[in-house]
């Protein structure tokens, strides 16, 4: 058994970790401001002794380092963050604080308080507008094109500056963006919402045609513990995602299947979504796959896991996104 | 004439700067907090009226937005920064402080107040350990080994995605050690306050053969007004720095030559001088001589121009470094 510091623990992602790491038996301390995470994605969690919620921002040093110091964690795994995507140019300082400033805060209170292992979850978004595709972890030297992509980046940097330095052992996951249940944020989010109101019509940013990829929260979660139970020592970074890719009008597709509809389509133009936005991203998994690693779940099931999960729960739609 | 906000100002690098921003018949104001820029390196500058000098940090940004709003430059060239790559590990925090947070302070500021261009040094520690000499500006996506090399890359990407963002125009120079009068800070700087003291003895960190290439101020201003004057636009991303290098030991066989001395020599050992150190840096130019760049001056010239300047204002090796 092994003691786990869950910062976003709340969240999308995270609640799902906290659950497997109960599941396997281990020790779990969720750390959340509840800004954008839930207690309801607790509730299984919450019945289980070996777990805690502890609230709190990681914008305060001394909020996160007070946990940490009296967990006495093993491994901190870092989900907490800005993941607002689209907006950073209307808050250009609220990246900063959360991913950069706020990762530096937990992985400082993790050295200081003994821990030796961190997990950081960064983003494909980190390459830019690459020129390799699909893109491997040791591309060339990324132009960074979004406030989002520019904050996570310098928090992979501080992790493997702390990892020569302090000796620790870490891994950075670039993730593309994950689906399933529980997933609050995105396109098909904002999909769901607007068609529940009118499912006449559907306006898309961009032409339509962006190609991202995608992967299911199951796969992601498969990915994420092979790391951790291979004991990584010093800096280690992965890419993970399906080996598929999607349009935004792919995926409206399936998202109309599940739901029986067939809105007229409205389209902003352009080949991106907004400033700042990745045309295509897709990422080169091989490193990962060389420690077993491979996506069981399509992203068709990804998709309609998520438009299931959205529909069946339909109250989360309410949430100011 | 066009108006120059130049911070760190009073600076080795910056005065050099504002000296030849105001021969160039331009508007300067040079923002320090005098912190490690000295006033005496300004004497020329203030008998100029195009001068003024602005006391303030860049940590709060208040006061350099106070300065950028009043002011109304065309540029801001920014070099003020925590240059003290040996000691990050003792302060963890401060290469975040003043090289991520205050490079957005003086970013945010320079767009709020209208200034679309922006020129940043950064450094040739954002490569960490690459596996590539001499280093070209596209070499794989590094993995950082120091604090301070993770944060001065922390800042490049805020300034590219602030360019793509908000269409401002910016150039970043990866920098080597810079050396020649007002030189204040490394190497050649450590040796000559201890020979100073002591020259039959000379302990080196590391075992005095990490290569290093060094670059004279004249040709790093050379460079730097190439770029300015060709109107950049978008984000761009020069390495500049001699196609020589140094070993330590040449280094101090320069020094010892000049000095007309012969002191006896120790080694720490290693090939690294101290943790997260670069044992060799050299970087790929030829992005910059495209634009009709070369170095003029040898290192052994950038070695002894700067001892020689520490040799006739020795009262500088007084200052606590």
């Amino acid at each position: 058994m092994a003691k786990f510091l869950v910062t976003g623990g709340a969240g999308f992602i995270g609640s799902h970790f906290c659950d497997v790491a109960l599941q396997k038996g281990h020790q779990v301390v969720a750390f959340d401001d509840l800004s954008t995470g839930l207690e309801i994605f607790l509730t299984e969690a919450k019945k289980n002794p070996n777990f805690r919620l502890a609230v709190g921002d990681i914008r305060e040093y001394s909020q996160i380092s007070d946990v940490a110091n009296n967990f006495k964690p093993d491994w901190v795994i870092h989900f907490a963050a800005n993941a607002d995507v689209r907006r950073g140019l209307e808050r250009p300082r609220r990246d900063l604080e959360y991913n950069t400033i706020g990762t530096w805060n937990v992985l400082d209170a993790t050295q200081k308080s003994g821990c030796k292992n961190f997990l950081f979850s960064s983003t494909g978004s980190v390459y830019g507008e690459p020129e390799v595709f699909p893109t491997p972890e040791t591309c060339p030297f990324p132009i960074q094109t979004s406030l989002y992509g520019a904050s996570k980046a310098a928090g992979e940097g501080l992790i493997s500056a702390y990892s020569m330095g302090f000796g620790m052992n870490s891994v950075v996951f670039r993730f593309v963006s994950i689906m399933g249940p529980r997933y609050t944020h995105g396109h098909v989010f904002d999909f769901a919402k607007r068609l529940r109101q009118d499912s006449s019509t559907l306006a898309i940013l961009g032409n339509g045609k962006q190609l991202k990829s995608y992967l299911h929260i199951e796969d992601l979660m498969k990915g994420i513990w092979l790391t951790i139970e291979s004991k990584p020592t010093g800096f280690n970074v992965y890419n993970i995602g399906h080996d598929d890719a999607l349009t935004v009008d792919q995926s409206v597709n399936y998202i109309c299947e599940y739901l029986k509809i067939n809105p007229k389509r409205t389209y902003s133009g352009g080949e991106r979504g907004w400033v700042g936005d990745s045309p295509r991203i897709q990422l080169d998994t091989s490193k990962l796959k060389k420690l077993g690693w491979s996506a069981k779940h399509s992203l068709e099931k990804a998709v309609k896991d998520t438009i299931g999960y959205l529909t069946e729960n339909s109250h989360l739609l309410n949430r100011i996104d």
